[in-house]
């Protein structure tokens, strides 16, 4: 049996492309880049990047579609397929799920363009690296998701509230985390708050809008991440008539380098 | 009458040397970096330099004399004379203040070695370029310090625990304070703890140990950093048979620029 986790991200994109892998990608491929994933007829392309630019920190683009239809990625992997390459994808029909599969190559429109967003698998990682323990990784959980009260700058029909993600961490190691996320603003760079939830807007650490919780212990304060589902909830508010993002935790996985998004 | 504020860091040094300036140092010569100075005989040279290397977020040593003795600093600048251009110092016997005054020629000695560590002024400064309010500027006060229990590591017998300084932020200005000094080691660099007081041994923030109490507002948390006073209480504890210290506020101002101590 193919040990997954020690394949290269080309070997493990080429066993999605077969088929023979569906699952959450975190930990895998260690040491690359993996990507939200959001795809949009070319009609919505514009008002979407207008979106991404407005709001680098939950929506930090990291590469788009060479051309409308063009189902490769080349910047971030010469053999990229983006119909085949994610281990589950998610459909929207004007703004509503409308289902999940493990290939899209049947819903592929001449028009469509991808981009590619940072991811804070990125992160976690260099936290991780850096001695640094957390907790979603920890307690072997998707990490926790919370609506709040920030207002996101609206591009044409897209809008909405940021999307946090949360960490627990004593001070001094979420001043340290600070310092490791501040390197990496292509994934979401450091934190966008901490301490009081009720500050943007969170009511209850306990019940996430996405995600599991986490334990928060005595001494700890929660640290709040702009996250990529932040486009997503964008995204519904749009509602276009088609639009296709990855699975939460199944991600795109590329041959970029995390170091390589380091800018110091 | 002059107006001091606007002198470089050679004219202050001048005013103060003939007597024309006693005051705080706080503000003056804009841009440069100002420092704290401790002055000790030979004898007790090394395990003072052993507590800075091992304690370097309180006590960030910038330079040293020449030669005992010497109370040049050409590190610093090119005419410094130590015995006179400070507008303030304070002298130690065995560990207890025994006195202040504006010139301390009559007490120079051949053994004497001095050691200039990085002060909060310089951070202060990148912080309200960055556009944060510094609150103990604002208010006007000398920023409120309190000791704690975090334990420095002892050399010799130099030991005790950390002092730090207190400012208040919101937590996303925090965050940006977070940043901004860490680009600044050599003077003190980013915080040591946030939030919960008690963590770190501070029973009363309205009670600081040295320096004056500044406004906490609703939504503000307390941002702690190591402080140059640790080194003066560490003097205390070892008790040499004489030190000199800076007066609190009455610094060393020197010919180097705030921006030649940023890393990045």
């Amino acid at each position: 049996m193919t040990d997954f986790s020690s394949l290269s991200p080309q070997a493990l994109r080429a066993c999605i492309r077969r088929g023979e892998f569906r699952g959450n990608t975190s930990g895998f491929a260690a040491g690359h880049v993996q990507c939200n994933l959001v795809i949009l007829p070319e009609a919505w392309a514009t008002d979407f990047l207008r979106f991404c630019q407005a709001n680098p920190r939950p929506c930090p683009l990291l590469a788009t579609s060479p051309a409308p239809g063009d189902p490769s990625l080349p910047a971030l992997g010469e053999d990229i397929d983006l119909r085949s390459d994610l281990p589950a994808y998610r459909q929207f029909r004007n703004g509503h799920l409308a289902g999940e599969q493990g290939d899209i190559s049947d819903l592929w429109q001449d028009d469509f363009m991808a981009f590619a967003l940072g991811c804070s698998f990125s992160f976690e990682e260099a936290l991780v690296a850096a001695g640094l323990e957390v907790r979603n990784i920890s307690e072997g959980v998707n990490v926790p998701m919370y609506r709040t009260n920030i207002a996101c700058r609206s591009a044409g029909p897209f809008a909405g509230n940021m999307v946090v993600s949360m960490r627990p961490f004593v001070a001094a190691d979420a001043i340290r985390a600070i310092q490791v996320c501040t390197r990496f603003p292509a994934v979401h760079g450091a934190p966008v708050h901490f301490g009081d939830p009720a500050r943007i807007g969170i009511s209850d650490l306990d019940r996430p809008d996405f995600g599991g919780a986490v334990t928060l212990r005595s001494g700890e304060v929660p640290v709040f991440w702009a996250c990529g589902v932040t486009p997503q909830v964008a995204l519904e508010r749009a509602a276009p008539p088609i639009a296709i993002t990855h699975s939460p935790g199944c991600m795109l996985v590329t041959d970029k380098r995390n170091a390589e998004l380091a800018v110091l």
